[in-house]
């Protein structure tokens, strides 16, 4: 039986909803797709009892527990007071800690703050664990057989230390990694369909699907999976699977684009830039993303782009005649190989009843002729503006793969003879 | 004393960190806004005895305990049994539940899927809280004088379930509202240093200040502040202050402009995308905002923008010289009244010795002029961009504003006497 793992943040800030909580995230992941699962994750005030408690629980339910926040010089940092209470009273003072940290502060010329000599004073046996972000050190103890780390609440300072001193410990306990298969274009329950067949029962019993504006990803528990597996399930989800890994379409389309030397633009109108910062978001987007429009308003669609203003005005902006127009448009100004474009309603106001929020056209021209869909998204601005992005990239991974079966019913001009070409 | 609330998250999903956990910050927020702090937030796994667990532990503690998750059709939904064990184990049937299920299939034309039955069992004396958004109804129980609520996970679910049925049974628990301040331009020890003066020692150790690449904010606990205080901190905080609530600076500068009819464009190098994208988020953009260029390239920041081809050659694409011909370019040719430019290193690549990751310009073209700023930011790629963009929004806020005591050192050209212009 795997050994328990129980996460404890601490901090009131926590608490206000004011900023996510992303350190137990953080670990939880790092720790998911090593295998192991984590069995708890509370949030507690900068309170010595209430975190005591929370501990106290936390070694009798769990045989490791990961601490975050509370180790810092002020008055309201009382994580290791609370560790020592929990873990029965017994205290060491540890010289060398209060050393280490004036050791830090003389390197930039600084006095050490009153605060940090009370870091001096720790949990007997406990084991220092060294801090190379920041200044206050974490610390290691084992009781019974059972183990707890105390680490920053500052995320860089809590993620250096984890990979330093807390992963090398737990990896060994991993019972696999968790297979992550990433998707768009198909609903939850169509992904459940196809996958139904393929899978035992444990494995279908550990399936979570989730959506995102991404699309929608499916996770396999750890030990659950083997090449077969693997294959009949590639098999059933054919080209709307994107990613096997922890991947971002737009990561594996600059990829694409740069193994192959090819270019990308894009000429935005709903998704107002959202788009082109996807894509120049991945480290070395500069090398294939050679520029992007945004025209928001009609005048800039005419200017820029070369739109007709007759479409604009017998088709209106939205519609796929402009969407079509400003991908193409782009690549001639331009000179990249791909451009990627849209238009749309992204609310709240703008709809009609004809394009109501949500209606939104996404296009893409390439050497060889452009492609469109229409949509209709629901949710509000930031999910019609975030899949849109998504449906956009999606759009290109499908021409830079090549799969054309998906790629030819959006082919514009099709009724001229070339459908299925 | 105020009654202790606690927030529970059901799901396995949770526990794997490839989704962050945002039920439990919404209520926390939306619940810290109206002056009530939560004690604890708990995330367990999809299994009815653990649930059971954090439930009993829970409702002992706390006056107050609200789940999320687990009230699905389908097996791996058991929050409702852990519920009906943790309260006791009374159960009741409750044939309207399943009623009101099959009447909501039924108006979209489908059969109800057999899991729903489970539904029926509810803890005895429940309250049924209405689903307006999907097939599962909450639960809201009553013992001892503590409440529970068992809301759906569905975030969308939840929320309308929340603010309808939860949120008017707590409104009255309330302390007042903590007041948000939303400060760019000043490090957490300035503000802190600026605060200390004016708030009395219960609001100080009230204050949280916490940095974000938005600039930093900082929450004076409910209940701790009046007209006096709110007047005082603004006198200290001055220009820096760019919001007394949940406001976001880029709404602040939307609705100045449309206040005052004037527009805006960008044209982005560093934040591809994302400084408009940031702007065209906010309802109603479309008013205001013309047109972005996103020239990456130095041929699109001199086809598109007209930057002389010798600054990029003498100065760089990262220089004050680039940054402003930017701004300016695109002034010209888009008529926009402000034009917000961007240009600077975001890493990992691209860097030298003379300029490294975080070393940018922000520029800003109006009528009356340019302003442009050079700054060194720390973090990785997705900081700096985003810390751009946010000092883009600001600088056009300071404009807006009239603060010219802050611009002034910023104007282009001020070598030549226009300096304290």
């Amino acid at each position: 039986m795997p050994v328990k793992i129980e996460i404890i943040a601490v901090g009131d800030e926590l608490l206000r909803g004011y900023y996510t909580e992303n350190n137990s995230t953080y670990i939880s992941r790092m720790l998911g797709s090593a295998g192991i699962d984590i069995n708890r994750i509370s949030v507690v005030p900068d309170e010595a009892e209430a975190i005591a408690d929370a501990l106290a629980e936390a070694m009798s339910r769990s045989g490791m527990v990961i601490v975050t926040g509370g180790l810092g010089p002020t008055i309201d940092d009382v994580t290791r007071e609370a560790a020592i209470t929990a873990l029965g009273g017994g205290v060491e003072m540890r010289e060398d800690i209060l050393e280490t940290i004036e050791r830090r502060y003389e390197a930039y010329g600084r006095k050490v703050p009153k605060g940090y000599e009370r870091h001096m004073a720790v949990p007997s046996g406990a084991i220092v664990l060294a801090n190379n972000v920041g200044a206050a050190p974490g610390l290691k103890v084992e009781r019974d057989g059972k183990m707890l780390y105390l680490l920053p609440g500052v995320p860089a300072e809590m993620k250096a230390m984890f990979t330093s001193s807390v992963l090398p410990d737990l990896t060994r306990l991993g019972a696999g990694r968790t297979l992550i298969l990433r998707t768009c274009g198909l609903s939850e329950s169509e992904i459940e369909e196809r996958l139904r067949g393929v899978l035992d029962e444990a494995q279908f019993k550990s399936l979570s699907i989730i959506s995102s504006v991404a699309g929608v990803d499916c996770y396999l528990g750890p030990g659950l999976w083997d090449d077969g597996t693997h294959q009949a399930v590639d098999r059933e989800l054919g080209s709307f699977l994107y990613a096997a890994g922890d991947l971002k379409a737009e990561e594996i389309c600059v990829k694409l684009l740069t193994g192959t030397g090819r270019t990308l633009a894009t000429a935005e109108s709903v998704t107002g830039g959202f788009l082109a910062s996807r894509i120049t978001g991945v480290p070395g987007a500069s090398g294939v993303f050679i520029e992007g429009f945004i025209t928001y308003g009609n005048e800039a669609k005419i200017e820029r782009l070369g739109v007709s203003r007759k479409s604009l005005e017998s088709r209106g902006a939205v519609s796929e005649e402009v969407c079509v127009q400003m991908a193409e448009g782009a690549r001639e100004r331009t000179g990249s190989d791909f451009v990627l474009s849209t238009t749309g309603i992204a609310g709240p106001g703008g709809a009609t009843e004809a394009k109501p929020v949500g209606y939104c056209f996404i296009g893409l021209a390439t050497a060889e002729g452009s492609y469109c869909t229409n949509v209709m998204l629901g949710g509000g601005r930031d999910t019609v503006r975030g899949r849109v992005a998504s449906i956009a990239i999606d759009l290109l991974r499908l021409e830079l793969k090549g799969h054309s079966e998906r790629l030819d019913p959006m082919r514009v001009g099709r009724d001229d003879g070339r459908l299925g070409s």
